[in-house]
């Protein structure tokens, strides 16, 4: 939410008071008024009054041209107290003045006149309001409360609110565009819904949609999200008839839980949601900061997060609306096998290096389609996959015969080993060319409209680089309803987006979300007590036992069988290592006798005490970490990754939002780099992953039990085999929090 | 290469025999015609025979339209044996038959007719040629054949031959285009030279150029690159005036000695090289096999060849082209810290999560220039970098004050803590406003070119996304000298390239390239000969000793201090701790004998034999790899990296073509994923990375010394602090090279 500023004139309204009809108040009350049926109301007024508007307004003029360019014909009611008439429109000094309620009240006026208008509008029975003015939550705690006050008056007199702080939107279907911002011409309607948290971005993606002919349904900016949130406007999308496929542009995820419930429905609904989140960077971060009023989260837990709720990452707009466009326009493709054809070798090279990239196969042609292709090829091209049809296809494009790119999209679509086929034989020019170029060109693309819909599997053509689709060449196709990805990298890296939207379809599940912060100090249990919390829980701990002396000690080891390890027991002392208070691989009572004493002597000055943990020594076999941590936002997160030191060297971590499943868990070992030393490196032996999910698993579930745990980290977890158990145990809990109910 | 198909009448020319005079024959011949001088005479002829152009001929019109494009006001003759005129033109029947010989004769002729058109060309003093058709080098054996024989026949008249298999070039600053397909139009004069190994691809490179008003200087479709080659295209483009970037389109690095030399010319002459090298992912290699007769090389060492020769490395069309924009037309930032302009928070976002991911910094604004940016703004509007001027900017417009975001540029090009600003205050109009508006425009468009200008650091304009500059602001922005990236993200990617440029500047070697092949099988030498081959070159490894017996080898240990650790030492056995040829961890003369005996009687059915090593036991620090292989492009290739298991497990390795120098193995550490682990993970010493890089330096000087060489691997390579010995050598060499001399 970008702060905007009115330039309009402020609205001396009269001031007076509401109706009497009683509505709940405050936030709470206001969830209420958003319902499906006040969404769908909201986004398709019949009459829209410009509250503040004036000649002057820069926001009042584009909404009297974004009006235009979705073709709205109702009314759109100037409201300014010093003005009669405004862009040549009869004008009123107030919301009361209108004959007849208009159905949106789009508010103009600043910040400080923003109370009165919504006084007027009740008072005149509007139901639906957008708050252009800033200076609301983005503006500080004086702000928030002026927002707060904004959404109680609001929710009291059943008004639902998009905004403060935001430009408004535009419905293509209903044919309306309260919209404060430059909309590029011509906007084309389409399957594209659109929801942005930065309102100023909107000119950025129409202005590219358009470009590539790529039509959007609702385009909603969503400011403040006071009242209308983020998953609201899914919720709306994913009802929306006109909508196919969602794109967000978010800053923030402000609400886990409610926003993986909507998402959850989109995915339950079919319809794919791809989302440019920003705040990968720390920089990001900043910028985020700044032009917000919300804490951005961590950035690997947001995108772990929204992988788990299937929605599509992406970085930039021309990747996010090129996804959308594969969705929108295309058959979805359903498997990964694809079919390249293509005039040019080096396109082949391009699109094998893309494809490679986003897990795309490109299998060998069935020996069928090779000769049926390469009847229709020169005897020097080869009839593979990827298809180089050479320049060959020049020599035929006069006649009226397919070209040899036609031939083989003919054959190819029959290929039982393909999934999709791409093809990039669609050049078209930007002007008619003369006949009979022209009436061959329009035959061959009806027959290629007629082959793609007959076709069994799904054909996407492909430009080959990302220039825009005008004239000649966007009625043409458009009249086929043929949308051609605009170029190689991001046309691939779209149709591997579109691949890992599929396959994660019917994985969503919601996440439990940001977690009442405790506030108080984090404190650590001694390792004595973290193991006793694992093995009340069935997890497997390495063998041992706790010592006060060196007798205790030496007892606990010839108990065990040697070798042993000893590490200080203590709740002072965090990183015991580093301050002497580990000894390893000892055998013998006179040892461990030794090593009694000098890790007790060693930590004596941290506060280490004298319990010291005996236990059997592992050695060989592999050292996973699996850790919990408390996400400000998103919650529990479990985190997966090689252990020991490697985990900081590496940063080899798979991560996730709780609760996770062992099937779950299974998926993110498989997204580890270090995989293979999991499955057996050089003389080791196979880590039994399923026996090691179920136990990570369970650490999960464990560490979600536990009220005012602020991290649990099993590090190393030693897997040899099916062998597997918690070598060193953390937990870490709010001060507050000492007394842990464990609920299980 | 694509293959190329002429689809031209034959040339039924005379067979009359060449002229007299003698010129050396051969591919070594040819190397002599291809001078400077020839080269400059070559891509700027003055008058084109189009040898075998009939009307049906879609080369031909291709090369009439692409004349015209350019400009081309010479001569442009049709030669064809049974047309008296071609394109209203009058034809003769042979080069012969032309008044004066054309500077340059492009051949459409089909692959049998193209000897004689040689000899005619020959005949009639023709000294520049282009090849169209296919069937050379890329179809085979024969095909290898046609080529050598169409080489020594230039070569022996003194032709330059462009091709075969290429549809020519064109060069904006000569207005001459022998250009065998579509230009897309208008064709600007810019300062983008490119070569590329797939003709076909021009169109598409054309085409985005074009969209983004991107001038190109000469562009050449190298085809099999007989006798012009891309070193030879490197060269020219590093001569021509009108070139300030190179970008080429690679499937194959020919020849890398060559490349490589003409790479350092042009970093030389501070004229950058973008590279779209395909190859990244095996089914790219498969295609790139499938359409080129050269195999292209492992990707991972073309990958490093490229980052040595100071060649930015891309992976589509518009990043190629976005970067070369920035060269041409930009001037050059010289560091990584960048001041961001923009009227949109979710830009600011998108641009700071780009530039993290690109390495370029966004640092606070000095005082003065937060100052002067907060003047210029609305209170509610935060005054820093990166700057989101709000919706402020639209508020005066219509002033003939400057904007905000102008303002904010004046301030910001003065601040000492940027090295440059990218500023995304240009989006203009595709039609002129009315007035005041145009003239307010106008006059905004002409004081920021001018502050551009005066600035003293670099001003970048960054388009929001990539869509095409036409009409109105294509004319506005380039009569004031302004270009405009293609949005944020491939525009930040280039800017991340141009810093890399700069920054790898001046660090380019030759390399040695391709080694002659040995043919024969490779053989291992025993791990006693690989360590004295080590040693004896002052590489340290670790102490140890050969024992032919048990006593032996108790005595050795007994010499070495325990623990030691014992490995079969024999040539046949190749993965000894697979077959039980280690004992590790050992004290103690009875363990000592046993391990000998187990080890002998394990490894004797591998052919083991007796000679076993006994080592010192090194267990703390950290294991490296060092190897070096020989690529069959590049020669001898080094390899360094986390060793032992880990090599395979997370292939974090860092390659570079030999020689390296102990500077450049420096380097190569800092590029590991692993190296925080030789930095000190928890609990280790610091690796003294200085002295490692020198001892593995010096391994990769041994094996470029050894001839005969294959493999020299050293896994692992221990180091502890400034402790570094090789505890486990592999050498391989070519079976006929036992006898290995070491050339120092």
């Amino acid at each position: 939410m970008t702060a905007i500023s009115s330039v309009a004139s402020a609205t001396e309204a009269d001031g007076t008071g509401s109706p009497g009809w009683a509505v709940p108040s405050g936030r709470a009350a206001a969830r209420e008024l958003v319902t499906p049926e006040r969404l769908a109301e909201f986004f398709a007024p019949r009459s829209v009054a410009m509250v503040g508007a004036s000649e002057t307004s820069g926001w009042a003029r584009f909404i009297v041209a974004a009006s235009a360019a979705v073709g709205y014909t109702g009314p759109l009611l100037p409201v300014h107290p010093r003005h009669s008439t405004v862009f040549g429109r009869p004008a009123v000094p107030s919301l009361r003045d209108l004959a007849e309620p208009a159905d949106l009240a789009f508010i103009l006026a600043p910040t400080e006149a923003v109370p009165t208008v919504v006084e007027d509008a009740a008072a005149a029975g509007v139901r639906n309001a957008i708050v252009l003015a800033s200076g609301y939550r983005e503006a500080g705690r004086a702000g928030k409360q002026l927002e707060d006050e904004l959404v109680s008056a609001a929710a009291r007199h059943g008004i639902l609110l998009l905004g403060p702080n935001t430009l408004g939107f535009l419905n293509t279907a209903a044919k309306v565009a309260p919209f404060g911002l430059t909309v590029p011409l011509p906007l084309t309607a389409g399957p594209v819904g659109i929801a942005l948290q930065s309102g100023a971005l909107s000119s950025a993606l129409l202005a590219f949609a358009r470009s590539q002919a790529i039509g959007v349904s609702t385009l909603a900016s969503l400011g403040n999200e006071a009242m209308i949130t983020t998953a609201d406007m899914l919720d709306y999308l994913v009802a929306d008839d006109q909508t196919k496929v969602i794109c967000l542009f978010l800053e923030e995820i402000g609400d886990p839980a409610t926003f993986s419930a909507a998402a959850q429905r989109a995915d339950a609904a079919g319809k794919p949601i791809i989302a440019l989140k920003v705040g990968a960077s720390q920089a990001g971060q900043q910028a985020a900061l700044a032009h917000t009023g919300a804490v951005a989260g961590d950035d690997a837990v947001a995108d772990a997060a929204l992988r788990q709720l299937n929605i599509i990452r992406v970085s930039s707009i021309e990747s996010l609306l090129t996804t959308a466009a594969v969705f929108g326009y295309q058959r979805w493709p359903t498997g990964r096998r694809m079919g390249v054809l293509t005039s040019s070798g080096g396109a082949c090279d391009i699109i094998a290096d893309q494809a490679s990239a986003e897990g795309i196969e490109i299998p060998p042609f069935a020996a069928q389609t090779t000769a049926a292709i390469a009847a229709a090829l020169p005897s020097f091209a080869a009839a593979r996959n990827p298809l180089d049809c050479t320049g060959y296809v020049l020599a035929n494009v006069r006649t009226s015969a397919l070209t040899a790119i036609d031939q083989a999209l003919d054959a190819a679509v029959d290929d039982q080993g393909l999934d999709f086929v791409v093809s990039a034989g669609f050049a078209i020019p930007e002007a008619r060319p003369p006949e009979p170029a022209a009436k061959l060109l329009e035959d061959r693309m009806a027959w290629v409209s007629a082959r793609m819909a007959a076709a069994p599997i799904p054909v996407i053509p492909l430009g080959m680089t990302c220039t825009d689709v005008t004239g000649y060449a966007r009625e043409l196709l458009g009249s086929h309803g043929i949308h051609v990805l605009p170029g190689m990298e991001l046309g691939v890296q779209a149709l591997g987006n579109a691949l890992r939207w599929q396959e994660g379809r019917g994985t969503v599940r919601p996440i439990s979300g940001r977690v009442a912060e405790d506030g108080s100090p984090a404190v650590a249990w001694t390792e004595a007590r973290a193991r006793d919390l694992l093995a009340a829980a069935g997890i497997p701990v390495v063998p041992g036992g706790l010592a006060r002396s060196a007798d205790e000690a030496a007892e606990v080891a010839r108990s065990l069988g040697t070798p042993v390890a000893l590490k200080i027991s203590s709740a002072d002392v965090a990183h015991k290592s580093d301050v002497g208070g580990v000894a390893l691989n000892l055998s013998g009572d006179a040892a461990v006798r030794n090593a009694y004493g000098r890790v007790v002597e060693s930590t004596a000055t941290h506060g280490g005490g004298s319990e010291v943990l005996v236990t059997s020594m592992r050695t060989d076999g592999v050292e996973v970490l699996a850790g919990v941590t408390m996400d400000a936002s998103f919650g529990p997160v479990l985190a997966v990754g090689l252990g020991g030191i490697w985990v900081e060297a590496l940063r080899d971590t798979s991560l996730r939002l709780l609760p996770v499943d062992a099937a779950g868990v299974r998926r993110m070992l498989t997204e580890l780099r270090g995989l293979p030393l999991l499955q057996g490196g050089r003389g080791g032996a196979t880590a039994d992953l399923d026996a090691l999910a179920e136990v990570i698993a369970a650490i999960g579930d464990l560490a979600s039990s536990v009220s005012g745990l602020q991290a649990l980290e099993v590090n190393p977890l030693w897997v040899r085999g099916d062998q597997i158990e918690a070598l060193d145990v953390l937990v870490v809990v709010g001060q507050d929090s000492k007394h842990v109910e464990i609920a299980r």
